[in-house]
C-alpha cells in the first residue's frame, strides 16, 4: 500500500520502519529532517512537507500531542492534500475532544478517520509487537489491518467511533499511573516501619503483581532511579488530565485520577519535572518525611 | 515436629493438612468442631481447647482477626499453656498494634513470637504454594522454616520485628484494593463512552497488567459477578483500615487508601456488604450513573 | 462618564441600573433585547450590537462565561470598536487563561484592560453593595473607581495583572464549594447517628460559622431545598474546574477541589444537574445510604 | 447543687470557677494539684482523689481524652463512688465508642450519664459563654441545666443518646479543620499567582466568611503564625480520626476528612507537630513549592 507517515519520534520511526520492511511504499515526514533521512535510507521516501506525505491511500500520524497533531494536519496542509476516500489513521495519544473534531473534519471532506493509539514503548515498537487499540468504522479498520499487522502483535477493536480508542488509551495510562501511585504509597508504608521498599516491591511484583507494569516501575521505585526517562512526568500529568476530561465528558468521577493529578503537581512544584513519571513515588516518600 | 494449630477456616485447614502430610505431629483446635474432626481423620489430633493444642514446640495460629486471636490466645489459655522457649507463629492478618502487644506478652513469658501472614487463597493453600511473609528474630524464623516449607512455595523475610510482616501484608492487601479501584474507575470511564468494560479489562489484563490480581478481579468486574465471595467486602475495609492505622503509626499519608476506605463505606451504605470486595467497582459505576 | 455595558443578566442588569442612577451615561447591550429595553426605560441607551455599546470611555462586560465573553467581544465587534486609550472592565467570572488572552488583545490595540469580578448575588447587586475584586494597572483601576463606587460597597485590589483578580474570584468560589461540601459531610455524619442535620446546621451557623455563606447554604441543606436555583450546579462545576486549571498553571495541588469536582460529577450523573450547587450535599447523603 | 468536677485544665478550671461563682458547692480534683488549690481559694473544695470528688448529686468531667477519662473514672474510683441515681455529665471531646461504653457502665450501676461537650476556647469558658452540645435523656439534661446555665450562653440538645452529642462535637471540629484546609488551599492558589494570601484572607473573612472560625484561623495563616498554640496539631488529627471512626460506625464516607487526615500526617512527618493545627495550611503551601 501507498502510505504516508507523519511524526518520526522514537515510536513513529520504529513503526514506519516496520511498514517499509513489510513491503509498503512509505512516504515519511518529520519536523526535523534527520529521522526522515534514516527512513529514506531504509527504502522510504522523504516528503518535504506534511502535505507531500498525504498523497497515498492511507495516512498515518504519530505526533506528540493535540497541538502538534492539529498544526501538522491543518496548517501543515496534510488534511487538504488527503484525497476524498483516503484514510487517516491517528495512532497518537490525543484528547477525545480532538478525536471528535478530527472525525468531523475528515467526514466533511469525505475522508476516512480512525484512531489507533498503541501500548508499548520503543523497544516493543521496534520488535513490531505493539498492542494496537483501535476504533472507527469497521470497514476502515479492515483497510488498515495489514498495516497494523506490520506494526503490532494484536489489534484490539473498541467501537465504531474513533474517540473510543482514545478513551481506552487514556484509561490504560490512568491504570499505569495508579499502579505507580499504589506502589509509592505501599513503599512509603513499609519504609515507615523499616522494611526495605526494594524487598517489598520485589516480592509483590514476583507474586500477585507479576506483570510488566509492576516489574518495570517497581524496580525504578526500589532503586529510586527516575532517570534516564522513559516517560516524562509532565506527560504523565498531561494524560491524567486528558483522562479527567474524558471523565468529565461522561460524568464519571475518578477519585484516583484526582489524587494522581494533585501528586503530579506536587512533584512539579518540588522540582521533579525532569524525571520519569515513576517519580510520583517520590511524592509519597517526601510527604511521609522519608527524605533521600 | 510437635505442632499446635489454632483456627481451621478454609485457609487454616488446608495449611494444617499440609503439615500433617509432611509428617509433623499436629494437634488442632477450632471453635466449631467439624473441621478439627476432618483433620483428625487425616492423622491430626483434636484438642478440646486452645490450651490443649499449645503443648508442643511450635504453636501456629490462623484466626479470623484481632479479636479472635486475642480471645483464643489469652482467654482460651493457649498463651498460658505454651512453654517457655516454645515458639508461636501467627499467620493471620492482624493489626500491627496487636502484633506488638503479642510480642511483648510472649517475651514476658520467655516464649518466642513471629509473624508470618500469607499471600494466596484457599486453592493455593491446598496446593502448598503460599507465599509466606515472615518477620521476627532470624533464629526463630529458622526454627519455623520446615513448617513454612510444607505450607508455602517461598518464605520472604522482612525484618527482625514480627509486626513488620504485618505491615507488609497490609501493604499487599492495600495494593490489591488499589488495583480493584483503578479497574473500577477505568471501567466506568470507558463505559461512559460506550466501550464495553469487559473488552477493556480483557485487553488490559492480557497486556500491561497480565498478573493474577488483575486477571481474577478483572473478570469479576467485567462480568459484574461479585458472588460467590472470595474475600468479603467488609474484610477488605477492615484491612484498609488496618493499613491506615499502620500509616498513622509512622506518619505516612496514603491518599489512595483514603479513597478506598470511603468507597468501601459507600458500598456498605448502599447494600453491597455481602459481596466480594471487588464490588468496589460497583461504587465507581453507580457514582457515574451507570445503573445495572 | 460615558459607559458601555455588555450583558444584562440578573447581575449585569442590576449593576448597569446603579450606574444609570449614579448619573453615568450608559449604553447597554444584551443578547435578548428585553433587559436592554428595561434599562433604556430607566435612562440608559440601548445599543443594537456589542460594537454599538463600545464607543465610550469605559466598556464593562458581565457575560456568562469564557465562550460568551469571547464571542461578544471579538465576533460581536466590541473590541474593534473600542477606542485606543479606552478601558474595558471585565466583571465576569472567567478563566485565568482568557484573562491573559484578553490582556494581550487589548494591549495590542492600545486599549486598557482590567478584571473586576464580584462577590454577591443579585439582591446585593441591586443594593449596590457588591464586593469588587479588582486587578490591573493601578492607573486603570483608578479610572474605573467611580463606577465601582456606584456598584459596590468596597473595591479590593489584588495586583497589577488582570488575571490575578480572576484567581481570587475562583479561590473564593472554591471556598464556597468547600463550605457546602463540609456541611454536607457533617450533616451526613450526624444523620448517621440520628441527629437531625437541621439542628446541627442551625447550631453551627449560629456559632463558629455565623457567616453569610454558612447561613444561606446551611438552611438549604437543612431543608433539602435545592430549587429555586441561586447558582446552578453545572456552573459550580465549571468554576471548580477553572480553579483547578488555575492551580495547574501554578503547580498548586488542591485536594479539596478534586473531591468537589468528583462529587459534582456524581451529582450530574445521578440526575441533579438542574439543582442549586448546594445539592452537593445530596451526594454526601446518597453515598451514606441516606435516601430521601 | 453539690457538684464534683474532674479535670482542671484551662477549660475545666474556667468552667468550675463559674459553677462556684454561681453558688454551687463544688468539689474539684485534678491530676496535678495546683489548679485544684486555685479553685479551693475561690471557694471550692479540693478532693484528694477522683473518688473523693464523686460524692455529690452531679459529677462533671472535663478530661483530656478517652484514655484519661477512662483512667480517672474507672481506675480512679469515681464511678464506684458515684451514687445510684446521681448524674455524670461528661463535657470532654471523646469518641462515640467511649460514650457508648460509659453509658452502659453507668446504666449498670443505676447512675445517669449524659454528654455535653462544648464549643469555645478558654476565653469563652472564662466568660461563661460556651455553647454546650448536649445529649442524653431529657430528664437528666434538665437536672444539669442550672449548671450549663452557669457555664454557657446556650445549651443545644441533640438527642436522647449521650454519644449523639459527641457526634455533633466531632462534626463541628471536622468543619473547623475543613475551613482551615480550604483557606490553606485557596491561599496557595492565589500565592501561586502572586496575590498575597493575607490580602485574600482578609477580604474573604470580611465578606462571605465573616465568621469567628475564618477570622481567627485566617489571620494565623495570613501571618504564618502557628505558635503560640491554641489547639495543637496532633489533637486536630485525633479529632479527625474520631470523626472518621464515627463515620465508619454509620457507613458515612467523608472524603474531606480523608484529605485532612492525610495532610495532618504530612504535617507531622515534616516536623510541624508542635504547631497549632492551623499549620495544616503549611502543607498546602509546601506541596505547591511555596517555601518560607
Amino acid at each position: 500500500m501507498r502510505v504516508g507517515f507523519l511524526g518520526l519520534g522514537g515510536m513513529g520511526a520504529a513503526m514506519a520502519a516496520n511498514l517499509i520492511k513489510a513491503g509498503h511504499e512509505v512516504t515519511v515526514w518529520n519536523r526535523s529532517p534527520a529521522p526522515a533521512d534514516r527512513l529514506a535510507a531504509m527504502g522510504g521516501r522523504k516528503a518535504e512537507s506534511p502535505a507531500a506525505a498525504a498523497g497515498g491511500e492511507i495516512l498515518i500520524s504519530m505526533l506528540a500531542d493535540d497541538a502538534a497533531t492539529k498544526a501538522v494536519l491543518v496548517e501543515g496542509g496534510a488534511l487538504d492534500r488527503l484525497a476524498a476516500g483516503a484514510l487517516h489513521v491517528n495512532m497518537a495519544t490525543v484528547s477525545m475532544a480532538l478525536a471528535k473534531e478530527l472525525t468531523a473534519l475528515h467526514e466533511a471532506r469525505g475522508q476516512g478517520y480512525v484512531a489507533a493509539p498503541v501500548l508499548g514503548r520503543v523497544d516493543v515498537a521496534v520488535a513490531g509487537k505493539l498492542n494496537i487499540l483501535a476504533a472507527g468504522p469497521a470497514a476502515l479498520l479492515d483497510r488498515a489491518e495489514p498495516l497494523f499487522a506490520a506494526m503490532g502483535q494484536r489489534t484490539w477493536r473498541f467501537g465504531e467511533r474513533p474517540e473510543q480508542a482514545n478513551a481506552v488509551k487514556l484509561a490504560a495510562n490512568f491504570m499505569l499511573a495508579s499502579a505507580i501511585e499504589a506502589m509509592g504509597e505501599a513503599a512509603a508504608l513499609v519504609q515507615g516501619h523499616e522494611v526495605a521498599p526494594a524487598s517489598f516491591l520485589e516480592m509483590i511484583s514476583s507474586t500477585l503483581f507479576a506483570a510488566p507494569a509492576y516489574k518495570g516501575y517497581g524496580a525504578m521505585i526500589a532503586e529510586k532511579r527516575y532517570s534516564p526517562v522513559g516517560f516524562k512526568l509532565p506527560l504523565g500529568l498531561k494524560d491524567v488530565r486528558l483522562a479527567q476530561e474524558a471523565g468529565f465528558a461522561a460524568n464519571v468521577p475518578m477519585p484516583f485520577a484526582s489524587v494522581i493529578r494533585d501528586n503530579f503537581l506536587d512533584a512539579l512544584a518540588n522540582g521533579d519535572g525532569e524525571l520519569d513519571w515513576a517519580a510520583l513515588a517520590k511524592v509519597a516518600a517526601r510527604r511521609a518525611g522519608q527524605q533521600d
